[in-house]
């Protein structure tokens, strides 16, 4: 009944090779993130950067020691060895740097916003499409597994009931500095500002909480904050949908952090305060409200709301690379095909983002969403 | 150096003489508010009902088994010994028997919403003034503690800075019951419906945490729901003030209790989740996060977010009733003039409110506040 033969064990399976093209800040978060993954899953092949000096210091910092520098962003393309591109570039660059990303074969995760209209990300998903590869947008929170914990919970018909009101802020205050110099605020560089920003988490999570079914229309609130170039530092809009389900969002520069998600059913309310940086790594919380009652004579609750607490081993931007290298290396080792609910929702937050920005341009005018 | 004199103790004053004006199911928590109190404050002198029986089932159920009974409010208006009357009867009937009140030298305690629109609540208000009585609207949660702590924490211009944004949510799940025949869902009674009875918290919760500094435009979520009489059933407006704050609300009877209101201030974030009923009677929270930090690399907040807990003794009605009848006692008792303060706010609450109501009519057109 016992055997002298050790187990067979499976090979682990070879890591994805990544290129990341660009040296911003928020790529040490995701090679961080990528150095804290088990073996076998992503290894930072190369960086390319226009300053090779800056490539190079960028390689000393991120305990990847054997990634290769590139003094060009064409020249990190062109490494036979990258497989996968982490794309952290201002949005204005995204067009042609990640279409070529695509040309060359290789699968692309794409930070946000992952375009400055719908029609610019069209033509990256229809470039990744055209060759077959993986594209993922760097929407963390949706990765944790508190999201899904919210999802199972939101899905229950008997304890939430069906959405009808949902409410996002989604904002930290900027400092002087990140006002003059952060290429979030220049026309030419991020040119939706605080709207593609964090913006875009409040679209995504008010889209996520109604599992991406589209609004019909969207009003941007009155008098939104620009700056002097014109580049949005505030601003919100109400959606609406064929049902009379309604949602608000506010997103901001200019007020201290927040990351609010209310969601209000017909027989539940989850509230979630810091959805798009959690706290804590390594522990998320939400509080759900269902069935509540009054106690009589309205002195009360009863049942309150319960707090919901998810751990997680690896935090959430670990677990979005995971999720991306694991569909690479199906696609990869295993002949698979591109995930495509990923693109999918990128697509529909790109599309509701341009509808609130041109109804901004017209002065609050209801906009139509495309779809 | 000691003395064998007991010390003179000041006798207890006189405790308000109260008529409650129809025996309401909310009549039930304001007498049970007034049991509460420290002798010499409220007693509940009469009940006045159309109906003599129910008059006094209800005197039987209060704890006050001296109070008199009367079959018709004009027989509890003439009883002299009633000095102040508390009014729960439906909306549509508050100008005639508050504008009687006032003629007869009765001071007010006036169940919200106090009127069908601002031009009724001035004609009451007008009344009050003229016969020189205490006028104070029923909103409860004013009294509360917490609120002043959180006025006090929102007034401290470094820890909170400028409020930009304020969500609010009200509302409960109404039961089919409710909804087939709670006077609130009636166009005779109280033909304002939800916006009203919840919205009304909504706009004074709104008006309260601006310091009562009135918006310019109210503008009005498309798709209210109504019911077959037209009685608004949920519905939501943006406010805009003239220096660029916003906020948002919505007030429904079709979803899960939520007394939800959130403040953006330039250096800080204020959550509360239970404003109007809090969870409990004797101690109430709230969460205030303060130049809030990321954690770099975006991986965590720093400070987090801090719980503030009240508690407090006495009920916020208990306190709403402690508050009116020291008011009244100080006119009575002291030569002292009717505090301003209280139908100041309630004349602002009512005039939001009929913007917001206007703006519904008019299919969400913008509506300029009138102040």
């Amino acid at each position: 009944m016992s055997s002298s033969a050790a187990p067979v064990q499976p090979p682990p399976p070879r890591p994805v090779r990544f290129g990341i093209l660009g040296c911003a800040d928020i790529a040490r978060k995701i090679s961080r993130a990528m150095r804290m993954l088990p073996p076998g899953a992503a290894t930072v092949a190369a960086v390319g950067s226009r300053s090779e000096d800056k490539a190079r210091r960028f390689v000393a910092e991120i305990g990847f020691p054997a990634a290769r520098v590139h003094g060009s962003y064409e020249s990190l393309l062109g490494d036979p060895d990258v497989e996968a591109v982490y794309l952290p570039l201002p949005t204005s660059l995204h067009v042609p740097w990640a279409t070529a990303v695509a040309a060359r074969g290789k699968h692309l995760l794409l930070e946000k916003p992952t375009a400055l209209c719908a029609a610019e990300l069209d033509a990256i998903l229809g470039a990744c499409d055209a060759s077959g590869i993986q594209f993922m947008d760097t929407t963390m929170w949706i990765h944790n597994p508190r999201t899904a914990k919210m999802r199972e919970i939101v899905s229950d018909k008997d304890a939430f009931g069906d959405i009808r009101v949902i409410n996002s802020m989604c904002g930290f205050r900027a400092s002087e500095e990140f006002l003059k110099n952060d290429i979030r605020v220049k026309p030419d560089l991020d040119a939706l500002g605080v709207l593609g920003d964090v913006g875009w988490y409040c679209i995504r999570s008010i889209l996520w909480a109604v599992d991406y079914e589209m609004p019909e229309t969207v009003i941007a609130h009155r008098h939104p904050v620009k700056n002097q170039a014109g580049v949005l530092l505030a601003c919100g809009a109400t959606l609406y949908w064929a049902d009379g389900k309604t949602a608000n969002f506010n997103c901001s520069f200019l007020t201290n952090l927040a990351f609010d998600v209310t969601l209000y059913g017909t027989n539940g309310t989850l509230h979630v305060t810091d959805l798009v940086i959690p706290y804590e790594e390594n522990s998320a919380e939400f509080s759900v409200a269902s069935k509540s009652n009054f106690i009589k004579p309205t002195i009360g609750w009863d049942p309150l709301p319960r707090k919901h607490v998810v751990t997680t081993d690896l935090p959430q931007e670990a677990l979005m690379v995971q999720e991306f290298t694991r569909l690479v290396q199906n696609i990869r080792d295993a002949g698979g095909r591109p995930e495509g609910k990923w693109p999918a929702i990128t697509q529909k937050t790109q599309l509701v983002l341009d509808a609130v920005k041109a109804s901004i341009d017209k002065g609050s005018e209801p906009i139509e969403v495309a779809s």
